[in-house]
């Protein structure tokens, strides 16, 4: 008892004493050292260096007690063996798009991304303020992950094209590279949908393996160079106007942080998403017109026609996902409640005051 | 000495050991209580709460090392002396609208609200990817503030009026609540623009002292009561598309954080930023679906004639600010220089989408 009670008091006992004095949970638990495996390339722009942006802040706010190990597609287990990694224990957090999981249950599509559904921030407005984060939760649980919304690509673009879209005549018998309900939405309209990652694109398509591809936006697709194969780059977005981006932990992993850890890793992805958002709206812009100016790119709009059958079909697909289980249709209807919130707040708010700010009475040139 | 050894391995000696091992600045630093005072009623929904979220969000990710007390206006200072009780140090750190120190200096008001200028999302894409965040710690910094973007009330509404607004003349001798560069605009339409904090609104309303009132949005406007007295809503937003909610620390308080300290901070600052978006259209249009369908409120939008006139004259009230001095010459031009890439980008992207949204083939009934 007594060279127990002398052990207490030594030096790795006052460690724990002072710890505990201090009430300081994050030293209780000891430096963490976690490994986070991702979806995208080496340093990709965007998705990939946000990534590693989001491990610099964790280990910057937690002051070095969690550092974060970031591993590129490939590295440790291909982009999309991320998932498993994670669930199994072989990673802590994977870094990507929920869609990539809709083999494991359909329903995480309402989590990466939904034809004419939610905008980057209304998918906030979702998570937090519309009951979306407690079924993710509920979902990703399942599969003993707990997910943070962490990073989007912002509104993404129509895709790249060798030849113009003019009817809905021009999708039949086009092998174009867009995944998920996308994907599904073009298959319906006569189109054979590919998949391949981003890094296979370029080659398919001057291979002549693929017609047409779809990618994210300006910023990404510039770095690719698509614009050198498929002249044609149509703006009409209607299959991702957002991608988010989540940070998934393993659940035990998640668990045995401290309170004022998983508080930090909270603020952080969020400050990550918000801060996302705008650097791929800045960079678009300015890749864009990169595009445009430089590149002779040709911009495109899908018709009003086509355009009115694509809602229609993606109606059947999303509902039809809806559909899938219990909880796919508590999902479905959170997200259209939510979706409808935002779209007659837009039409009251933010669609007027965006046709008044074009007036040609309005300021804005340099003084 | 050998009094003096046994001292430093006592047990209040150990807790400096045992930091001082695990590199531990936050707890170096010690814990701090700090005080803010904020522009806002107790408990005012929407903002005022979104400040106390602040400071609980920043205590549980400090783990208690950072308590920050926060005072309602008139608590410890008047809303408008928050400013100077930070600056002066007599506070730690303020919650409000920059365009409330415009008397400071004019180009307060571009961090506050700007007339047909940028949305919150805008914003942020401003401040870290547009130079603004930079602008904004130079400007702030000659009042010893260092400025963080903490919450938004999102996009506002074109305010509350006894009688129809149906012509330029109609401005006339109306007496109107309308703070900063919105009143200006409205002065130079013939109106009297009169300045009201949130709680006089309502009685000046009603005792006729003023013949029409902006506040914030539906959410907060609701609470007000102010469909009882004036009931037409004018939808039409021209003069605070955002109005961006700082925390603005005494700088030598900021400096004295540590590193990982002022991590944490920025984080949960950016974090409650976008919440406090999605908060506000989440609740604004459940509020409005009130005012409109139990309390009979009429909604109105501005007429394309009154629309283009009030462009014309925010163009010149806004750059006569960006002319008050070199910086504000420098922060107009910053401004400006990201607003015109967001409009250029959601022309391409956010505009065309959301019209494509509304396409009547498209989805949304529950299943």
């Amino acid at each position: 008892m007594e060279r127990r009670k002398f052990l207490k008091t030594s030096a790795l006992g006052s460690v724990g004493v002072a710890a505990g004095t201090l009430a300081a949970p994050a030293y209780a638990a000891g430096k963490r050292r976690l490994k986070m495996v991702t979806t995208w390339p080496k340093n990709f722009p965007g998705v990939g260096t946000r990534a590693v942006q989001f491990a610099k802040d964790v280990e910057a706010a937690t002051d070095g007690d969690i550092k974060i190990k970031v591993y590129a597609a490939g590295e440790l287990v291909p982009a999309l063996g991320a998932f498993d990694a994670v669930s199994g224990g072989k990673a802590d957090i994977y870094h990507g798009v929920d869609y990539y999981w809709q083999g494991k249950h359909k329903a995480f599509s309402f989590f990466g991304a939904v034809p004419f559904g939610l905008t980057p921030f209304e998918v906030v407005q979702w998570l937090y303020f519309g009951g979306g984060q407690e079924l993710w939760d509920e979902l990703s649980g399942q599969f003993n992950v707990k997910p943070l919304l962490c990073g989007n690509t912002s509104m993404q673009m129509g895709g790249w094209f060798k030849k113009e879209i003019n009817s809905l005549e021009d999708f039949k018998g086009l092998r174009m590279r867009i995944p998920g309900m996308g994907g599904e939405i073009l298959k319906r309209l006569g189109a054979t949908p590919v998949t391949k990652s981003g890094g296979e694109i370029f080659l398919a398509l001057s291979q002549g393996n693929i017609d047409a591809s779809e990618w994210v936006g300006p910023w990404n697709d510039l770095a690719f160079g698509f614009y050198k194969i498929a002249p044609y780059y149509y703006t009409s977005v209607f299959h991702e106007p957002a991608a988010n981006v989540a940070a998934g932990f393993n659940k035990e992993v998640w668990e045995s942080l401290s309170k004022s850890q998983q508080a930090i890793i909270t603020a952080v992805a969020g400050d990550n998403h918000q801060k996302s958002v705008a650097e791929y709206n800045a960079q678009n812009i300015i890749a864009l017109r990169t595009l445009v100016d430089k590149h002779g790119v040709q911009l495109r709009q899908f018709s009003p026609e086509i355009m009115k059958r694509l809602a229609e079909v993606a109606s059947d697909v999303v509902r039809e996902v809806g559909e899938t289980d219990e909880l796919s249709r508590r999902i479905y209807n959170s997200y259209m409640e939510t979706r409808k919130n935002c779209m007659d707040w837009a039409e009251i708010a933010d669609e007027p005051y965006a046709a008044a700010r074009r007036l040609p009475e309005n300021y804005g040139e340099k003084i």
